[in-house]
């Protein structure tokens, strides 16, 4: 298990998110407070968009904590866009291939969650998997199979679609398998302009997700804080655990949902799994 | 902060006290009960000894609970007497020179604590340190300073003396830069044969330090726990916080005192520092 | 590419075959005379066998050349029969998991050379790995997928048989791509007792393979080498490149070969790759 | 010993110097012309400025040439001030604390070469050092004992007579223990405007220095290539040994001399060391 943030808003330093806040990402890499395991020390990931047609990525398999280069980058790098995760393994190496976020062109995808009984499934995960993206997979995570399985299912083009059809693949093959819950979790991915967020799992009783509310509202709740004003009042943050101690200042996306933020208008809708029809799994 | 276990008795791999005990030494680099912080992820050490005239030394900086190459080492390395100390770095570098046990020659040395405000008191220790042993600092750790001033106050020779001589180097030092509080800590060494456990702090209030009772008598009180058969009837775990779930196993190392183990007879005494000459601290 | 070394003899003290000789494995690992690449610093593995049921295995990310871990265990670990490597990657990562030795129970697996064109054919030598072994795949390496393509074909029956078999696959899958020349390399693998070493490329120019000669003849010609008066009569080297300065030790393992040491009888062989049959290639 | 760059001039992104032209620094990392070692593959360091007001620091123990975060780093950081460095370790820890460049407030700090018989004479020069500054040493290298003199020799006011004093006190401990030549290398430093450079040794048989000339020269020289005419009129690399192929456009830093590059005129000068007053040597 994991946490991970995404913010979308004016351009600012990475470490204004990261470290900042009480209860940043970084401190509860040490000691969080609603997950499942306390400690998220097996590597870290951050991406990044700036003025590239390519989004930034540094993953490390040092704790977060105490990694001095993530604190020098942090310091040093101002994106409107970033993603920011933080492992727990589970089962798989402690290695960069094995840190979200994940990289295809311009998109970036986290997790924080697992596929169940991944060892049973994970072969038929990986024929799922277009021909064509399969040499990109470079290690052995889960999060990395329903990357490239959404890529596969079409992410690039409708990433709600992609993303109900792949955890759909992961459904059926996991049910075939006798797997009794094969999805849990929360999913972010993002093309640089806009960003998708997801809350689901087989069981119905999925990881926290939470993003900001409205800046103005908050900045009459809480006058003094200074990073409030800093802010956009388009900024935006979505979190697996709340970051910070304003009360009010989170929503809680709903059970089975998928929020979308960025260029556009925001909205958030019922999300739901879309099972694989006869040929597909048959093909896999 | 950190942790730290030491082993003395009949030769076992070191899986056997790293890993298999409930609340292992490997447990709490994950979460503590006792310490002061819950995580201990900050790089690893373990030393061993075996027929070869220097102990064997390995050192990671990534954390012990996941590292294959530690979990490797224990399941092949066979040694009667090890230690092994996991790190929560409070300061320094994460780097493998700031990782216990260190060495020189025959002996190991590894502590659990602080010296109260280093980056004042640092440059007058490391100027105590006696010049043919300066070069060999590699790390920029308290710990590393404490072990070249006890080599240099004779550690080989009265490793008690030597303790206690050093202890007093560093209250002299830390009060006259108005330290109030100059060294807090347990510490462990040996020279293969023998091993010293201190515990001590300036305050008076120091952190715990334990040792296993009569294996007999365990062996009577657990009849049905297979570690405490396969043990030799003189083996000693020396730990700074309790490991496996045995009421009755372990006695707490008495505040500001001293317990020798190993060749020859074990015994526990007061541990009294030793405060320089005048003519040592004009010196330093 | 890479270079690796495999001893069978005599217990030794693992640093006498690594860092001992003249041009020994860990200077080699900083500039080869016979290599491809003349640096090999993207990673090391040492393999080794000892009373445990499974072999030990260190593998580590750093250049081989000065990685204190490596010296360590090297000056401690005694074995009478283990693998070294070291790593130039090409295209994959330089982590853990990507280096050699890989181990399956108690078979150890290495190689030097590659598998061409392997983004083109990746994904078809995945599936034609036997199912319960596919989640074991912890990096993304074409010697991986040999060794457990090998597994697949039966390595643990018949290791010659097996390798013939899976080098016939991957010629066969290549082909099928239109990849002109499939395979290239030297492989050695081991069950503890006995070990096999390959030499073959699908282009009939494979890189090179020495093993020693009988070491009395040695101790003859040589009779101030302490080295060769300490190693047991039948120890054997088997190398990717010769070792040391001693004309006359080395005897290269002809084109399309494999030889076979350990306990028994020892001899050499043609090697010749078996063709899948036309049922498994359309099952792939 | 190591290979370093210095750009200063318009803002570029880090991988035009680093990466693009053959015999980039990064090729030099694997395989070097002109170096005393052959490999630079113990760490590399990357200091760059932008509007924050201290320099970004990014280090990794990694080699440079299969580092994926640098690579990252390199395309998506831009400077229009940076230094680079890659090492060759000889004798100390291949560990973060001791990669160039070193950093204090605005100022950088690198080097290629080394204070000869370092063991002798580095507790005296750790002794020069001033007090304040003492605490700041994280690491063992020779490299940072000379930035800490130089700081407290006055970097911060004249960078040059600093320098020249620094050395004066490495030559003045050296000759009084014994060693015959005790400074060799080339050093660059910077405060983000301006930078200095050095090639200097005491047996006056110094490493190799070089700067680009006259950009508007080059184009000329070279009107197809397209990197000459990105480059600002005013940029400069400043590097240890030539990179790309562009016959003339390099120049060679005299032996015994300094270079002054940045904001304001550039200028070459003699460089003389100066030795320190006998007070001071008694002071140390």
């Amino acid at each position: 298990m994991c946490r991970w943030l995404a913010y979308i808003g004016a351009p600012v330093r990475l470490e204004r998110a990261l470290y900042s806040p009480a209860h940043s990402l970084i401190d509860q890499s040490l000691h969080s407070r609603l997950g499942a395991e306390a400690t998220n020390g097996d590597g870290f990931g951050v991406g990044w968009y700036d003025d590239n047609p390519t989004p930034g990525i540094f993953r490390s398999i040092e704790p977060a904590w105490n990694d001095q280069n993530l604190r020098e980058l942090a310091a040093h790098v101002t994106s409107g866009h970033f993603f920011a995760h933080i492992r727990a393994a589970i089962g798989s190496a402690v290695q960069q291939t094995n840190c979200h976020p994940f990289r295809h062109g311009r998109w970036l995808f986290m997790h924080n969650g697992f596929i169940g009984d991944l060892p049973r499934v994970k072969r038929d995960l990986a024929l799922a998997i277009d021909e064509s993206l399969y040499p990109e997979i470079a290690g052995q995570t889960d999060t990395e199979l329903l990357f490239y399985l959404a890529l596969t299912m079409g992410l690039e083009d409708d990433p709600l679609e992609a993303v109900a059809r792949t955890i759909g693949v992961v459904e059926a093959i996991g049910n075939a398998k006798g797997v009794k819950y094969p999805f849990q979790g929360t999913i972010a991915t993002t093309d640089g302009e806009r960003m998708w967020a997801f809350r689901y799992s087989s069981e119905g009783k999925s990881r926290s997700l939470f993003y900001t509310g409205n800046i103005t509202t908050l900045r009459k709740l809480y006058p003094d804080r200074e990073i409030l004003f800093e802010a956009s009042d388009d900024a935006r943050l979505v979190v697996s655990e709340p970051i910070g101690d304003l009360p009010g200042a989170w929503n809680e996306v709903p059970e089975s949902s998928c929020g979308v933020v960025g260029r556009g208008e925001d909205h958030m809708r019922p999300f739901k799994v879309k099972p694989p029809s006869r040929s597909v799994l048959v093909g896999a």
